[in-house]
């Protein structure tokens, strides 16, 4: 087994369940030896790690249902684009580059099964992002469950972020009116000039619900749901009838430990459901793999290719840096998709 | 133009907006003359008046949207079948029996726009129940967003009601295991052993919640929601991953007059959608008349000749009682559809 590589794995493991925001104590930074494979494994290196919402839910004691929740001192669990640096997997080669499970950490092992070979990817971390799950999320729920017609208003939040920049752009090129939410000018600036949104609004504006009305005169047919509060609030009211509402996450409610207070709001919701004719549909990315993904990433490469969509990369150096960029994630600080380098190639 | 009805026509007005459950001074019985058909119009006599739950909202100051709201003054609409007493409209003839919009009142003027010819229909106040709207809502709403699969869990609420009822015979046919949710023993037993659904809750027993869990051993996969309150809160825990929520009336919350206390559970609401994957609809059946209401009745006159449907009405005699019978409608007092029989034909 060829030895050019660390002997000491660093990770970070799930130190404490968060109430609310998580906090750096939640994490904690362990060394361990570098794992050695055994026959049927390959032990990988971990160029990039993708920081995404979802993790947030697999840090409560009561996971989310779709995915196991990390347990109390085992490692974070994240997808990453690996190197495999030893191979004892006669489908894999040390040397190759993989889409891989590997979690906050340098080294890992895998058995295979959960690793896609990622050939000579000019930049292989856009596998994390546009090009994987994040790309694939927005694919399949704007385009499967939102259904935009041409001409339809499509509001996305989160609008420079992973997914939703890769919604609005989307959207666009089904020729739809597209409206996206951010916080930050600079955020504002590029949806539009640069994703050529049709506008973007300013979540953080006092006018914020004055504002996201006067972008949509003709009200919004499509909402992508991945943030929820106050965003949700402006938006319900403005919903056309036989509006179509994917949902794909609600990070602004990820952090709270119970019920917020009154009133309840629950009975309005179902009511404009109702009297608005609306479809409203959760989805997880998981379970759409098997059926669509090859689809997606072959018409998905090639709209990245004729830049017809652009992808930005948030990108943080170094796996010290893991807790404090995902704490700033829930917090909207990312300006474009979330990854950690965790090694220089 | 034949003289052969009466010269005095009586109708309830809407007398004031109620605030929470309407009081039977919100309704004004009022005398008019008959009215003369003009050119192109037809003189109905009401036979038939239909009460349904979806007139709470037409009573409101501001209507749901997607029908005009009954202004203070004006006659109260309704669905009836009537007797075409004087016509000089050239498609209908005087005797004809037709399915009109006459109101809570004993003549009406139509320009036939409306108007549906129901033949020789040997029971013609079906036709506002299993065979007409109700029906129609019950087919619509489980088979195009429902969409049961044979084994599958289905519950629906107001089980023996005019939709309920129709929606849990369908649900049998198709396959699924049927539970139904109904206020009191007798329409328990009705439930179980005339309609034969495969369990019942009475929603007023203190263990209700506990009794549907025990109900649905394998959870619910197509929850008819056509109540709202404590029966919505009850089910949305055991709802299954793919769960399909049709929205076709939410009574239980329409004499709010204001949203309820908190907890605000909406947040909550829209998690579980996500989690599970669960899509949540609302429809009004208006919408859907054009594109297969013809097909819904040959497939529903079928099934009720073969007696593989039953339907069940609760029949008031005599508009005056029409207040009252709507009042009780509302708090889940009919059993079975409820009409009104205004004239011995």
């Amino acid at each position: 087994m060829p030895a050019d590589h660390d002997t000491v794995n660093r990770r970070y493991t799930l130190a404490a369940h968060p109430r609310g925001l998580p906090a750096p104590q939640d994490f904690r930074l362990e060394t361990t030896p570098v794992p050695t494979p055994a026959d049927g494994q390959v032990l990988l290196r971990t160029l990039y790690l993708s920081l995404d919402p979802y993790m947030r839910n697999l840090m409560a004691e009561v996971g989310p249902g779709y995915a196991d929740p990390v347990p109390l001192g085992a490692p974070m669990v994240g997808g990453t684009v690996s190197r495999v640096v030893a191979s004892r997997h006669p489908k894999f080669a040390a040397g190759e580059l993989v889409l891989a499970n590997a979690g906050w950490q340098d080294y890992a092992l895998s058995d295979g099964a959960d690793l896609l070979p990622l050939g000579d990817m000019a930049q292989p971390s856009l596998a994390l992002g546009g090009l994987g799950m994040p790309g694939f999320t927005a694919h399949v729920g704007l385009l499967d469950i939102g259904q935009p017609r041409p001409g339809e208003t499509v509001v996305v939040a989160a609008a420079t972020g992973a997914v939703g920049a890769v919604v609005g752009q989307i959207a666009k090129l089904k020729g739809a009116r597209v409206v996206g939410i951010v916080g930050g000018a600079d955020k504002r600036r590029y949806a539009v000039e640069e994703l050529g949104f049709d506008a973007c609004i300013d979540r953080r504006d006092p006018q914020f619900a004055q504002q996201l009305a006067a972008a949509c005169p003709a009200g919004i047919d499509v909402y992508f749901e991945n943030v929820g509060g106050a965003v949700f609030d402006a938006v319900l009211p403005r919903l056309n009838v036989g509006a179509r509402v994917p949902v794909c996450g609600f990070i602004a409610h990820y952090n709270e430990a119970a019920a917020p207070a009154g009133p309840d709001r629950l009975p309005q919701l179902v009511a404009t459901l109702l009297q608005k004719r609306i479809r409203m549909q959760g989805f997880i990315i998981l379970d759409h793999y098997g059926e669509r993904f090859e689809a997606f990433r072959r018409e998905m490469g090639e709209w990245v290719a004729a830049g017809r969509v652009k992808l930005r990369e948030d990108r943080v150096d170094g796996l010290e840096q893991a807790p404090e960029a995902f704490i700033g994630l829930l917090q909207g600080r990312n300006f474009g998709k979330l990854v950690v380098r965790v090694a220089q190639d």
